[in-house]
């Protein structure tokens, strides 16, 4: 994939996930230049539904723009620098205030999977609390070191619950990031309701989770869903491989 | 700005709140005359999805109207001209009933923003209940008694639930006053889920509600969500400053 | 309002019910016949989304079809002539299974309004369990026996739960009859989630029921949700009055 | 009903349970061939709202392909041999992963039906735990091995819940598979809400288990909702028996 097709598959992997909700006005996903791995792609400021390709502007991994063309950039574009620097094994991102996984993003409970497709969001997703280093900010991961931060909490897994805030979900591709977002908040429902209920959760064992996230993590998987949201979120698919 | 702007953007409002669920067939939302700081615009009573600019009507701040031309006003003005008289830096409200905030609505309980997004509902959103000075009645705020009597318990703050009723709004423009809405709602669903887990909510501290809030309210953060929400639904965005 | 407009205002009905969701593929909307109050009018055995004026048949209050025009009627017409029999002042008559109210139908707790929009339902909602009188059945009521023991349940109320089942509501008018399903179901809904909370539910007081049951019954109320859900139901708004 | 006919009922069920969202990305209906009860049609690896004839291939009751035309199979379609085997009354099957009622599949409960809808599905739905037998796993039933001991679990009755996946369906015919399926998952969903809440179930009684389930696999009620269903899925209604 060049990085043509890097752009063309981000604008969609925008629209899909305005379309599924993964995002409200805000959030953002980008994608690792595959020309070039010290770089990445992404939307200036704009909610994601609306952006085009006209709209993708590219990042060193500080997060300094190459070519701002007038236009303003998301001011936490920190985490995904950040998280590309930490992570050469990383070629997309999502971050994201789902709101249906925000009940558990209000409290300091690291999630674990319990359905099969959400394995991919690994043995455990920790909970990054900004106040703990950062003391009292606007919430927002505004500068390189506090999406280090962050990055080191990610560490070597799949996300990270941001306290009060949302999520970020790390992937090596575009589908798998928003995949295992889409699963990730999934889980997050499934749990919060079953908790009401006060019920015995069984969670996946570590053999189901390695077993079941690397068969979730197969194109064959992911692009089943990938050509099922491009249907619903009108747009073209783009040829795969 | 000026009077026939303001009154665009109303309907536009109208029509996003109703889009967003924020009202179903009831609920309003004003906006102060920016030619004349004594007087509002609200619409005649009417389902806020289906209001027109012909809707438009002009109310003094004691909420008796200019001219209704034969139309019938919405019996709660008073709590749109109260508010306009005892927070001049007001620009506009938003009196709505939305669903998801209900379960709130029920109970006794002064809200707190748990989520970056909803720093802008302030500090605390306390609970008006109208039985307390009026003892029964319709439940409606139908006088400029009531409506002060609300007025003083949203106080400096930026909204306040109205008990087995819903809640109602302040912003300094209409884009703040219903994006505060869109993120009331937001943080009540939140909180409702988190606490039927049984589990230990983190609230923003003071100081993350200050800079989370300040930071919320800027036409940047605001603008991103408006220009969404006017695509969603379906509506012209007015150009901005 | 004569015969022909009462059916023409029960198929626009049975579209927004539909809309709405107030039912899924069952449930049924009746109107006595204005023109002759020992009769009333029913749609054939069919989802009310798909009804048409083709579809209406006629019924003597005992439930026998005047002409069936070789269609099937509806098994459970009898909750309908039971209750036109029991209440003369019925106009109207709604039975459904809407989904987010049947947590509360599957156990024996009496719903009282916490909602003024919801003083409609009246003070009390009680729940008719069929198997206390009729033992084991298919649940369904199917005989005039069993449609008077659910219209002594409902007695001079406006509404009863169904156990295991759904609810059946009374109204004035067709537009009475769907607002206060609207608002029965909405105030489920939000005890439902106040309850999973754990908090103290504040309750309308019994002065407040009347005023606001008052109010809400008012056409000037009931009319603006009914234009309001013509429009989002895309049928046209017959003329009131 | 010929196999022609089958297969184009098939592609309908297939829009319906995307469009009910009974399905997501994945899960799959299946039909026994009704000119050869020792083979079943099953789609091709897709998610169920894109499958048209074409995508429609044939397996024998061991699951292996009659003929693949380079197409990819469900690796999951052992789920669909092995119930065809050991259950000769049983002419269609649904396996879902239906959001809401994952809560219950991750706990051990066994559910019962409380709506006399939900009497279709039988009952008890048991939970089938692939861990108990065959360890850590990817998940997935992908051997005839796996299909037997699911089928096992599933005994006579109408459906099995699948511990961190989801469940299983049968029926007699497709409708009554995809009706069984929307029921099974407004119990779960009800099941849920009424036990976070805290309050006393009352389940459906043995007796009115047998008769309300008796009355809804009819297929004047099924063919109610398949009707509505078809109109809602904006597919054509196939002329019925």
């Amino acid at each position: 994939m060049n990085a043509s097709a890097a752009i063309s598959e981000l604008v969609i992997a925008n629209r899909i996930i305005a379309h599924l909700r993964l995002v409200d006005s805000f959030g953002h996903v980008t994608v690792r230049n595959p020309e070039n791995p010290a770089r990445f792609f992404m939307s200036r400021a704009r909610a994601p539904g609306l952006v085009t390709k006209e709209d993708i502007l590219e990042f060193n991994l500080d997060s300094t723009p190459i070519d701002l063309r007038g236009l303003r950039p998301y001011s936490e574009r920190f985490i995904h620098g950040c998280l590309y620097k930490s992570r050469p094994d990383v070629m997309a991102i999502c971050h994201n205030h789902a709101h249906e996984l925000l009940p558990l993003a209000v409290t300091k409970t690291v999630m674990r999977p319990a359905l099969h497709s959400a394995a991919v969001i690994g043995h455990e997703v920790p909970v990054w609390d900004i106040r703990d280093r950062f003391g009292d900010t606007n919430m927002l991961v505004t500068t390189n070191e506090m999406g280090d931060s962050l990055a080191s909490t990610v560490g070597k897994g799949k996300a990270a619950l941001m306290r009060g805030h949302g999520s970020v979900i790390v992937g090596k591709t575009v589908q798998d990031a928003v995949f295992t977002t889409f699963y990730l908040r999934l889980n997050a429902e499934v749990l919060i309701k079953a908790k009401s209920m006060g019920e015995t959760i069984t969670y996946l064992s570590p053999g189901e989770i390695d077993r079941s996230g690397e068969l979730h993590t197969q194109p064959d998987a992911q692009g089943r869903a990938w050509e099922d949201w491009c249907s619903q979120a009108g747009v073209a698919k783009p040829s795969r491989k």
